[in-house]
């Protein structure tokens, strides 16, 4: 290039370079590794290649760009705008060439690396690299004289013009590769599926430019729930959110149960992963018309999980994980074809990625969460904990990372709870108790409104998981349950809103009717059940680290977006912090599930990450036990909770007279 | 090693060298590149490195071996004696310690790649080197502090006894892998498929040492028949044969008919794809049984098939094939698995290799005579002709390998022949024609006798493919039919034996009762339409490299095998060349079959050869039509024959009186 060739200065990138006069946008963004979009390989029918020159004086590059710094419309581009119009200011990169000095922009629409925001500010955005991107070609006509396959020449041509591949084609692609690129004269779009390890394949073809997009399932397959998030795999954007009960729930509630099941019904393992699979094929379906797309435009999969529902997915008899040494059958990433897993109706050679699980106890889900959150990039310990009916405790900083899982059981979702629901309209998810009346008011999911304002009327159906740790936490700072989780009689609080059940007392939250809303003795033990575990858990790796404070604490799961953390702390769910330390990352497993379908390098990243990762194994470690009884009281028995004892009130109440409780403190068994 | 180290010396490789006294002979073998098996991998209980020492004086070798060469039995050694028996004078390898200077004969079934000795002698044999081999592993029993997979382990364990891997495993070993390895404490056998490319996979586990061998199938898949060969993997022998009709036939004889149903009946493709794999499911079970093995010990497929074919087997409609310019979906070489094929009775993890395509007309058949017959190795120009119902056609030497396809149709099969039939018992398949009387005397199939000899009293139920050619070419030789193919009159030729049938004659070779089997003008036309497009396609191969004569000709295919040299260069089947260099090749595509599926070298070796095989396109090559006609003439129009006229009397007759055959000697239409 000489001096006197034209500069051209590309944003956001701040890349510069001077290029022979005449040459395209797109070929000198490609040979200067700027980051500019192309399907159709600069043939002028895809507009992925879009630019907005930049006209005038820019003193911060030093340039001056004149109208005729890019050449005038050429045949090509006045069609394309004709006929589906460009936004003014634009151009298409891959028809006008470059005649002087020129700022060009490249809008975040024509990256093909181009950045998802995450919400949360303390961990890093998705850059945009999927593993199925689509190409379009022309492929050569087939000549008697020079005779080659069809699939070899369509490798040649991608080759040749992308420098992908070769590709490999599964049978079904080839079923239909010949008529496919006869239909538009050997001109097709291909989707191609370019793993961080192993062969490309080809995932389908289309005659002509394909405009219906690509789209991935990022799945976080839950004991309870199955949730998932319909990813655009050009923009990175959700375009679509699902969810449904995990149909296993009939054959255990919990982990533990459903691998009994297995062990004592012969097929029973079968039977399992007949219907959740069923169930995935189902909410991939419903996705789809949510978002009012093809089921067929859908090529990627990628599963996040515990082990158990690994084992069950895979069709796995899970019945190792149910006992000592808990051996996963295969603890590596799993890459499949989605069909193997029955997903019947989406694109028949889309692929699915299931992320590496850790250990016997700690899953896919686990990884997920390690991915989205970092704790190994962490200049502070940090502890998160994604709150499910298993819960996964990560704690780590630079230095090292934890990770365990306990069994918390699903009363944290609103299972075993007397008034519990789950998360929908009607149910109380946030309560408030006066401490001097002992009167409650609340909100109920599908109204913004609290209880005692004016025009409230909502219908009250229940409780939902955030709802009941919040009135917990109330009644105990309200005096209406002591330190040891016991609920005071009427006499012994002061309120008639508690009634006698049996030996104990419930509390009486909303009554409409026939319907009592009220938290019973048993859902409070519930509750700490719960919370011993997943605080004993937490407390299992500060022992490990040799610490007795964490820096800072991310609440997880798709519960833990909704928890109040200053409840969360009155009931001793998770170690003291100042309040300002705890955050919510909301469905963090689902999170990662996401960043391994956009990006492929993160799934390189997470393989090698989960081997760093020191597994502590709850079930067989005797601390676990000791801290779990003591973590029974409200907040604890033992530990201190300055921090939040400096900014709410812990009355020191004991209701017990008749020794109620002694005999139900037993260690809850691992299930 | 120090001079006073004991010297070792393998026979029959000649190896030598010094080794540490106390070394075993495994490890020396190992050390020293000596092929000496082993499953077990030294444990002693596999056998399979079992050597002779040669205990005396070895003047050749310079050493004298005494009775302590070899440390005396160990107890591991001593069990094996006692519970399986060790022949006279073996010890194992990997128990006996080298204490002396020492000879050890490896005998072929202790060598991994032992020759198979093929039964051509203008051929190379085959060393064995099949893709799917046995390992004995013993894995490291989970550990809770240390977590990782099942799979993951077994992974470390064949990396560390054996140098393999990491083997990927598909979901249907998963599924059984954790039970598997807790049958017999974590030791396994597993079958690992290494490919010449792709990555190494895991077929089939056994809890402990498997013993029950692995096998596969080389399979040709012909238009009109199906042969496959039952291949042991260990030894290479083939252990069983079998053979059915190609179910396809009922969609149409010959493969453009089959392409027209396809083309005519929507879902005709999917019909004939569904048979055919039916077919081959059974034939895979039929042969299992004959050999006496279970079917699931099979693990391996490869497959040969004309063009047609393979896309019918494949499931790609055939349709681009019956058109110019004869497009093939794919012409590379296929891996797939076998339940992708829907063989459904072999092993659930069993590979399917089906060699590459050399053109729309030049298939996998082709190839796989190219593999076993290698003219591209051979110092003389060799011509190979596969007969089938579709020939196919080579012609080559060192410098270069031509290739073409011909429709011969059926006819050489016994097909559109009146009193045709296939070669089974009570077919005529040897024919003499007294020139003086013009009596016939036959053999038939079953029987060894000549009709003429005493005790003669078989059943004669028809003529089958080369009792054809014999029996038309005796004719000629008798003067019983023209240069043109005209069959005279009882006037004409002087015998009885002429029936009038319409407008022309039938040669009548056997009566009883009802049953008659003759020769009619329709028979002889069929043929001359068979070998005219047989000698067209070699003739074309000849003019490309400029030659009028080729130094051989190799007469393969199943038929091929039967066809007696002199009968076929009489009808002008083949090119005249001295009769002693005309030999059989016997089914020379099920041995390229035989050959791919014991070596993959051999794989990788087919995969470049076939491109540099010039495919010549007969259908569209108007040489083509000009040849075909001159070869309609007995032997021919105008090729002069002189080596075949110099030992065969061939009486120079016309029998055409009323032009009978004028219309009739038209371009055969390609079908």
């Amino acid at each position: 290039m000489s001096d006197t060739d034209p500069l051209v200065i590309f944003t956001p990138s701040g890349k510069r370079a001077r290029v022979p006069a005449g040459t395209t946008v797109l070929a000198a963004a490609r040979r200067m590794g700027v980051d500019l979009d192309s399907v159709c390989g600069g043939r002028g029918i895809c507009s992925k290649c879009q630019i907005a020159p930049q006209i005038g004086q820019h003193s911060k590059h030093g340039v001056t760009v004149s109208e005729t710094a890019l050449s005038d419309w050429n045949k090509v581009e006045a069609r394309y705008d004709e006929k589906r119009g460009l936004k003014a200011g634009r151009r298409l990169g891959c028809q006008a060439q470059i005649q002087g000095d020129v700022v060009l922009d490249v809008p975040p629409e024509s990256q093909v690396h181009r950045q998802v925001v995450r919400k949360a500010a303390t961990v890093r955005d998705i850059r945009m690299d999927p593993a199925t991107r689509l190409f379009y070609v022309e492929v050569d006509a087939p000549d008697m004289h020079e005779p080659s396959g069809d699939l070899e020449r369509l490798n040649r041509a991608l080759k040749s013009q992308w420098d992908v591949g070769p590709v490999e084609a599964p049978l079904q692609i080839l079923h239909k590769l010949q008529p496919t690129l006869r239909k538009d004269g050997f001109r097709v779009t291909v989707a191609v599926h370019q793993a961080h390890r192993g062969p490309a394949r080809l995932i389908d073809i289309w005659p002509g430019l394909y405009e219906g997009g690509l789209y991935g399932l990022a799945i976080d397959l839950g004991s309870t729930t199955i949730a998932a998030h319909l990813c655009d795999l050009d923009t990175g954007a959700v375009v679509a959110s699902a969810g449904l009960m995990n149909p296993q729930i009939r054959f255990g509630e919990d982990l533990m149960s459903r691998v009994s099941y297995a062990m004592m019904n012969p097929g029973g393992d079968r039977e399992m992963t007949r219907v959740v699979r069923e169930a995935m094929d189902q909410l991939s379906a419903d996705i789809a018309e949510e978002a009012g797309i093809a089921p067929t435009a859908i090529v990627e999969a990628v599963i996040v999980c515990n082990p158990v529902m690994h084992h069950l997915l895979l069709g796995i008899d899970p019945v190792e994980l149910g006992q000592a040494p808990f051996a996963l059958a295969t603890s590596d990433a799993i890459d499949c074809a989605t069909a193997e897993l029955d997903l019947a109706r989406i694109n028949a050679g889309a692929r699915a990625y299931i992320l590496p699980c850790i250990a016997g106890h700690v899953g896919a889900d686990a990884a997920a969460v390690a991915l989205s959150e970092a704790p190994g990039e962490q200049d502070e310990l940090t502890l998160i904990v994604d709150v499910g009916t298993n819960a996964e405790i990560l704690l780590g900083d630079r230095e090292r990372v934890l990770a365990c899982s306990s069994p918390t059981g699903p009363a944290f979702e609103g299972a075993q709870i007397s008034s519990g629901q789950r998360a929908a309209s009607g149910a109380i998810d946030a309560i408030r108790i006066d401490p001097d009346t002992k009167e409650p008011r609340f909100r109920v999911i599908g109204d913004d409104r609290w209880s005692d304002e004016p025009g409230f009327d909502a219908e009250v159906t229940g409780i939902c998981g955030s709802g009941i740790i919040e009135a917990l936490a109330e009644m105990r700072m309200a005096g209406l349950i002591d330190t040891s989780g016991l609920i005071g009689s009427a006499a012994q609080t002061g309120t008639d809103r508690m009634r006698v059940e049996g030996r104990t007392h419930a509390y009486v939250i909303h009554e409409d009717g026939d319907r009592v809303i009220s938290v019973t003795q048993g859902d409070v033990r519930a509750i700490q059940l719960a919370k011993s575990a997943l605080y004993a858990g937490a407390r299992l790796l500060m022992d490990e680290r040799g610490v007795d404070r964490v820096g800072k604490v991310v609440l997880a799961g798709a519960f833990g977006a909704h928890i109040s953390p200053k409840h969360a702390m009155v009931l001793g769910m998770i170690p003291d912090v100042p309040l300002d330390r705890v955050t919510s990352a909301g469905n963090a497993a689902g999170t990662g599930a996401r960043i391994a379908l956009l990006n492929r390098a993160a799934r390189a990243e997470i393989e090698t990450g989960v081997r760093r990762i020191h597994k502590v194994e709850t079930a067989i470690e005797p601390r676990f036990q000791e801290h779990f009884v003591a973590a029974n009281a409200l907040p604890h028995a033992t530990d201190p909770f300055p921090e939040l004892r400096a900014i709410v009130p812990l009355p020191e109440l004991s209701f017990n007279q008749n020794g109620e409780d002694g005999g139900r403190q037993r260690r809850r068994k691992r299930r």
